[in-house]
C-alpha cells in the first residue's frame, strides 16, 4: 500500500516509543539472578521470562492509544487483527536465552508491514543502548558512537565472508548440512549472536546470516533493517522469507546468490 | 609474594589507566570498514589487527613510566623480563575474529601477577562500556548500569547449568568429544562470547566456560575475576590454567568437580 510521508513520519515516531518503552522493561529483568523463567516448551528450552511478556504489554498498551486501527502480531500475547492494513510485527526479546545467559546481543525487534512484507523495522538493544532502524528512507545505527548510517559490504565471494547463525546445530539435520555446506567455503563463521547477528549485516561487518526455524515476529523487523541498508533476505529457495522458516540474509545480490545455490542443492539433494 | 595495600592500590591504579588508554585505540578500529586483518596463521585464520598492536603498544607505554621493574607477557610483542617479581599479561584484543565480525564480546585482557599466578584482573569491553575487575578485595563491574558487584552463582547441578564456549569446534578431536560429554548434561550450551564469557561467569549469568587452546595472556585476567567472584578455574586435570592451554572455569567448587570428572574421563578413554 502507498504510504504518505506524514503517515510514514508518524510511524517511524511510533516505532521509537515502542522501542522507548520496551528498553525500562527488558533491562529492569536483565541480569537479575532472581529471573525465574519459565519452560513453555517440554521439548526443548525456550524460557519465557516476565520480562518477555512484560515487554510486550507496554507495546500493545501504547498502540492501542496511538495506532487503534492497527493489526499485532507478538510473539507473547498472538495476533490482534486491525483495519488499516497496517500490522506491527513484535519481538519483545528475540534471544531469550541469551537473555538469560546475560549475553548483550539479544534485542526487541518491532517492525511495521502491510501485505507485502515489512515496512519499517527496528533492532533495538537495551543494554548496549543501540537501536538499528531501516525503511521509509532511513538506514542508521544510533549508539555508542553516535548516530552512524547503515549500510551492507559489497563482498562478493564466499572465501572472503563471514557467516553467522545462532545455534550450530541450526535446525533439522539436513538444515544443519546445507548450513555447513556454505559454512565450509566461507573465510568465517561465527555463532552466538540472536538477531544482534542481522544487525551486524546491515552495518556492513559481515556478510551472511543463515538460519531456520524462524518465526515471522523473528524475521520481520531484520528485513526491513537489512534491505534499507543494501542487503537481501529470502527463504533457502529465494522466496519470500516474511513469514519465518529457513532465512537467508545477505550483504549483496552477488553472495546471496552464491549462498543461495549451496543451500537449494544440499536440501534438494 | 605479599605486596602490601599500598602497592595493591597502586596496582589497581595503573591496570586502570592501562585499560582506559586501550579503550580509544581499539574503538577506533571497531567496526571500521578499511581495516586490514593481516593473516599471521597461514594455516587457520587469525586476524591481526592494527588496533591489537597499537593497544598493546599504548599499555606497554604506560609500563614503562609507571612500573619500569614489572615484567610484561603480552600477545603482540611477546615477554620483557623484570626484576620486581610483578609481570603484567596483555591481551589487548581478546577475541579478535568477534572484533573484526563487529560482535561487542571482545575484550581488553590485563592482568598483574607473581610466580603464584594472577593477583588482579580486568577484563574490559570497550564499546560496551563495561569493565570487570577482580583481585586485592575487589570483584565489580562498571557499566551501563553503573557500578555492581560481581559473585558467581550457586547452581551446581549439571542439569541446571548453562555452558559456554567460542567454538563448537572446541580444539582437537578428543577435546571437542570431551566438551560435548559435558554440554550434553547441560541444560543449555551456548557459543561465540569470547572473553566475555568468562565475565558473565562472575557475573553470575552462567555455570561453566570450558575452551582449550589458549594462551597465559587469554586466561590470566579472567582467573583474577572469576577467583575474586567466587569462582574456580584449572585446566582439564584439575590443575592450573595460568599457563594457558585447557581451561574449566566454573561458578563454584560442586559444579566444577562435575565437570572436571566428566572432561578427566572423556581425555581418558
Amino acid at each position: 500500500m502507498a504510504i504518505d510521508r506524514t503517515t510514514q513520519a508518524e510511524l517511524i515516531r511510533v516505532a521509537h516509543v515502542l522501542a522507548d518503552a520496551a528498553r525500562p522493561v527488558t533491562l529492569q529483568y536483565f541480569r537479575n539472578n532472581n529471573l525465574v523463567a519459565q519452560n513453555k516448551d517440554a521439548d526443548g528450552f525456550d524460557p519465557v521470562t516476565a520480562a518477555d511478556k512484560a515487554a510486550e504489554q507496554a507495546m500493545r498498551a501504547i498502540l492501542a492509544r496511538e495506532r487503534p486501527n492497527d493489526g499485532i502480531l507478538g510473539e507473547e500475547f498472538g495476533t490482534q487483527e486491525g483495519t488499516s492494513g497496517l500490522t506491527w510485527v513484535l519481538d519483545p526479546i528475540d534471544g531469550t536465552r541469551g537473555y538469560i545467559s546475560g549475553t548483550p546481543t539479544w534485542g526487541v525487534l518491532i517492525a511495521v508491514s502491510d501485505a507485502t512484507g515489512p515496512l519499517f523495522g527496528i533492532i533495538d538493544q537495551p543494554y548496549i543502548g543501540e537501536r538499528f532502524v531501516g525503511g521509509f528512507g532511513l538506514s542508521e545505527l544510533t549508539g555508542p558512537q553516535g548516530v552512524r548510517p547503515l549500510g551492507c559490504r559489497a563482498v562478493s565471494q564466499l572465501g572472503q565472508a563471514t557467516v553467522l547463525s545462532t545455534f550450530p546445530e541450526i535446525g533439522s539435520t539436513a538444515e544443519m548440512h546445507a548450513f555447513r555446506a556454505v559454512a565450509g567455503q566461507a573465510r568465517l563463521t561465527r555463532y552466538g549472536m540472536d538477531c544482534y547477528g542481522y544487525a551486524l549485516l546491515a552495518a556492513g561487518q559481515i556478510d551472511l546470516v543463515i538460519e531456520a526455524g524462524l518465526n515471522a515476529y523473528d524475521i520481520q523487523a531484520p528485513i526491513a533493517v537489512i534491505e534499507a541498508a543494501g542487503g537481501v533476505v529470502t527463504d533457502w529457495a529465494g522466496r519470500s522469507a516474511h513469514q519465518g522458516g529457513r532465512a537467508l540474509a545477505a550483504a549483496n545480490a552477488d553472495i546471496h546468490a552464491a549462498a543461495l545455490s549451496i543451500l537449494r542443492d544440499a536440501m534438494d539433494g
